[in-house]
């Protein structure tokens, strides 16, 4: 749990009353359109990003608290709040729409992923998150014959301090419909990999992961998204999904690598570079801001070289 | 603003760290399931209702604070928390990935509905939410040229105390790509002008409404959502809205109407009854709870004949 004196801080900036928003990601977008772009014509064929959209160039204002009805409109309580939930080694936000998360967020050392003889994930088993209210949760049986893989977010692999860590990131609100051959235990499982390695570099590896439902144009020159939903529980089958890495150094400074796979088979030795995007392509599409707190000036570098 | 004591019980909330959700919702179920079924051949074909996922049966358990590393993971921010915003006569649950609201929530009566000639809606101008981030806004330019009207979610009509209150309905965070021709000029008007006449009948009467993205069959016997997007912006086109209503007569006792319209253009003469749906049908697809602080001792009727 986080420290009861934080929620007022929460709260406000929930409301959209205040909240700095730093400008990290103008900066970033800069060095990532420095330093690549996107690869249209393959991997990511076919989808929109949302970098089209008009550059954010004006501060957010504060707008002050005005006299309102909403002690009286609210009566009866409100429909939902944000969907945070704090485990032992990682953070989650659920979209109870979606039955997806929509984003974890992970903070791996060396001794987070070591390998551990005495954690097997064997024993190991996806289950039901019973802290999701039971209309909004997914199931084991959703994915049953659905042909899609339980995924993990956070991945089972960084979590072997001990079986509880690890079992944890086996709760269903950590798992997404991703498919099996060529992604999940293909290119998705090299990403995973390449980011635990971080771990040798870094101090600290910031992770954030999450689905993706992206647009792709069609022939009436309109764009849609479209995604399959499965089981009983209509569990949304993301499009893409998308990781972002904050290695941090012993001194201090940080290095930035935003990544979105489309959630296919792709061939296993693409190199994860071409999987490198603008980090505001992932923050317009996910509906997040990333890293909002870091200062910019300890930003060493944005989609540097693998 | 709501009183700052009740941010910790929003947050424990948010948290999943325990609630009571009421069984309203079974309750209400069981009235609808009693009172009426979809309309399945005419204005709703097409969806897919969420109404097959297993009910639920058992008690939503609290889930004891474990020591973790949120502190640590958390370090640089949360990529989002929920985007509620208190306006002078609505609340709005804002969706900063869909760039439209999630749900609208008013509380009208006879007097904030009332016509009042110094009340001049064409003095009202659509305008961008500032208070949202400017990655996730919807602007005007986004809908030009797209077909699509700007549609109200709290309806213009509805808020008639002053200019500025109704002003505050043309934040473009309260509007949604709507279908102009047979559906916001035609019957989702039908729909806001029978909920204002409510207004008549009870002393107070509760509103959420809000969009949805229902999924359909394809003819490979599996399920998709599709739904457009338009303009730079990417803001999602719903695939119908909900409206539910809570009346509350002077004996505090309270009828329920929950409404699904499909955004497309539907026969003016087509009466509202035939979209009439179970409660839970509307919070499964949106992924919210609905009047859960109401008493179910107190709630007289659902979906009863208009």
């Amino acid at each position: 749990m986080m420290a009861p004196s934080i929620w007022p801080v929460v709260s406000a900036i929930s409301l959209g009353v205040g909240g700095v928003f730093g400008s990290l990601y103008e900066r970033s977008k800069q060095h990532a359109a420095n330093n690549l772009t996107l690869n249209p014509g393959k991997s990511n064929s076919g989808w929109t990003p949302f970098t089209q959209a008009a550059a954010a160039k004006q501060q957010y204002p504060s707008q002050p608290p005005s006299p309102n009805r909403s002690g009286e409109i609210m009566k009866f309580g409100f429909p939902d709040y944000g969907q945070i939930q704090m485990h032992d080694n990682y953070v989650i936000s659920y979209d109870r729409r979606m039955r997806n998360a929509k984003w974890v967020f992970e903070c791996l050392t060396r001794d987070e992923v070591k390998y551990n003889d005495a954690i097997d994930r064997t024993n190991c088993q996806f289950e039901v998150d019973q802290s999701v209210h039971p209309f909004f949760r997914s199931t084991n049986e959703d994915y049953r014959g659905s042909g899609y893989d339980r995924g993990h977010l956070a991945a089972a692999g960084n979590h072997r301090r001990s079986d509880g860590v690890m079992q944890q990131t086996f709760l269903l609100s950590n798992v997404s419909p991703q498919v099996g051959d060529g992604f999940n235990r293909g290119i998705w499982n090299n990403l995973e990999k390449y980011v635990r390695g971080l771990t040798k570099v870094y101090t600290r590896v910031y992770v954030c992961t999450g689905p993706l439902y992206l647009p792709h144009w069609e022939s009436n020159r309109r764009q849609y998204v479209k995604y399959e939903v499965i089981g009983t529980n209509s569990v949304a089958v993301p499009t893409h999904f998308f990781k972002v890495v904050l290695g941090e150094t012993k001194n201090q400074s940080y290095d930035l690598r935003a990544f979105v796979v489309p959630n296919k088979a792709t061939s296993d030795d693409t190199p994860l570079k071409n999987f490198l995007v603008p980090i505001d392509v992932i923050e317009r599409a996910a509906g997040i801001l990333l890293f909002e707190r870091l200062p910019k000036s300890l930003l060493r570098s944005v989609n540097a070289p693998l």
